[in-house]
């Protein structure tokens, strides 16, 4: 299902509370749902801790290989946010306090108390457009095809919604669920197997999770063109009904 | 912080579902919380699509880098579980039926019920040692450093306390919590800042989060040296003392 013409995304999400457990994620989720919703192919996330070279090679990495790069994390007023000068670094820009996240942060903030450590929320590599935020001000920004966000989930999701109509989106994938129940995956995998192959168009997925009386199986089918999508759905069903009826092998 | 003797790990999830945000992830927290707790540096995840050349890629990267490399996903019996295929290939190895793997599974299926699919959770790559599975017996396995589980997050558990006693574990890293409040991030960044220069053993982390009363304010001190930690406790707590009672500039 692999389209050439699609456009990707990536996720880096930066901070020690992450990887110490401390802090689980929420970010990964609420992006991974509005890629799919408006058809950008996510495609990879990392975790990396609050490390300045470790985050200005996954910055580089990412952005190279992606259409999009979305970071979260590290763009607060104190000495661990260091998010901004890590991603100035990897273009290779200046970072210095910009007038227009200056600006921002008055609205929120007197002038007298617009502190230094205040003032690191409005350094800004040079060239960077900014992204609103409505909830504490503190703007994130965009250089190249990075966009840089917040941690926190509320204000992340604000800034997702500001930079959303700007996004260059693809074909939406569309997605079918069947419902395989206590079905085994062992038990439909082959005849799923020859339905993945003969539908190359679509992707299909077997994903088990667990309930109190035991495994409850789901099938996806995935992919951008509706009528292929259709096709493998119902032959998906046709194998699933057909083996809870106990009348193939 | 960064101790050369540290044990450290990473995590590789492998699933397109979690990418769409059909699923969402729960095995990198758990992972984070028990490496913590053993005292096992958790340094970088990364989540790849249910794609070889990205899987086989992520594990070299990663199995380089780290002491151990925790995999997640992709190796229940249908056509899109590759993991196992692909950890063969990041090693050179061969894989093929485990007679030991296949003892398992004829613990939980009869000779006759296990066909050809629910044969490919018992291919195991050449030289590697089973994780037992004790809820659906497929087993994961250990070869060099990385250690293959299932993503269902219950098995993901067992195998993780399986595995448990066979790591190597460092120093635990001791982690204090001040609890900020409302005080504003930017009102205690500068101090902190000083304390953080101050107390080179520890890191200090500010992180934010938001209540329907506003910004709720955590200060974290992890460091591995109890009196180093207390130290820079009793620093951050004097400093939120000093600022909340508005003594200080």
């Amino acid at each position: 299902m692999t389209d050439p013409a699609a456009i990707t995304a990536a996720i880096l999400v930066i901070g020690d509370e992450i990887l110490s457990g401390r802090t689980k994620d929420k970010n990964i989720g609420t992006i991974a749902d509005y890629c799919t919703a408006v058809g950008i192919d996510l495609r990879e996330v990392r975790i990396v801790p609050d490390e300045a070279d470790k985050i200005v090679a996954a910055v580089n990495a990412l952005r190279a290989d992606h259409t999009y790069v979305f970071t979260t994390g590290g763009i607060g007023p104190t000495h661990d946010d260091i998010t901004a000068d890590c991603v100035a670094a990897a273009f290779g820009v200046s970072i210095d306090v910009d007038p227009r996240a200056k600006a921002m942060l008055l609205e929120r903030h007197k002038p007298e108390d617009l502190n230094e450590a205040r003032l690191r929320m409005a350094r800004i590599p040079a060239g960077a457009d900014l992204i609103a935020n409505p909830i504490s001000k503190a703007p994130g920004f965009r250089i190249g095809n990075v966009f840089v966000m917040a941690g926190v989930p509320a204000i992340m999701q604000a800034m997702l919604d500001a930079i959303g109509p700007t996004l260059e989106t693809g074909a939406r994938v569309l997605s079918e669920t069947i419902e395989a129940g206590n079905l085994p995956e062992g038990q439909y995998a082959a005849g799923l197997s020859a339905l993945a192959k003969a539908h190359a168009a679509v992707s299909i997925g077997s994903y088990p999770s667990m309930t109190q009386n035991g495994f409850a199986n789901r099938i996806v089918v995935r992919g951008k063109d509706a009528a292929a999508v259709e096709a493998a759905r119902s032959a998906v069903a046709a194998l699933v009904t057909e083996l809870r009826d106990g009348t193939a092998g």
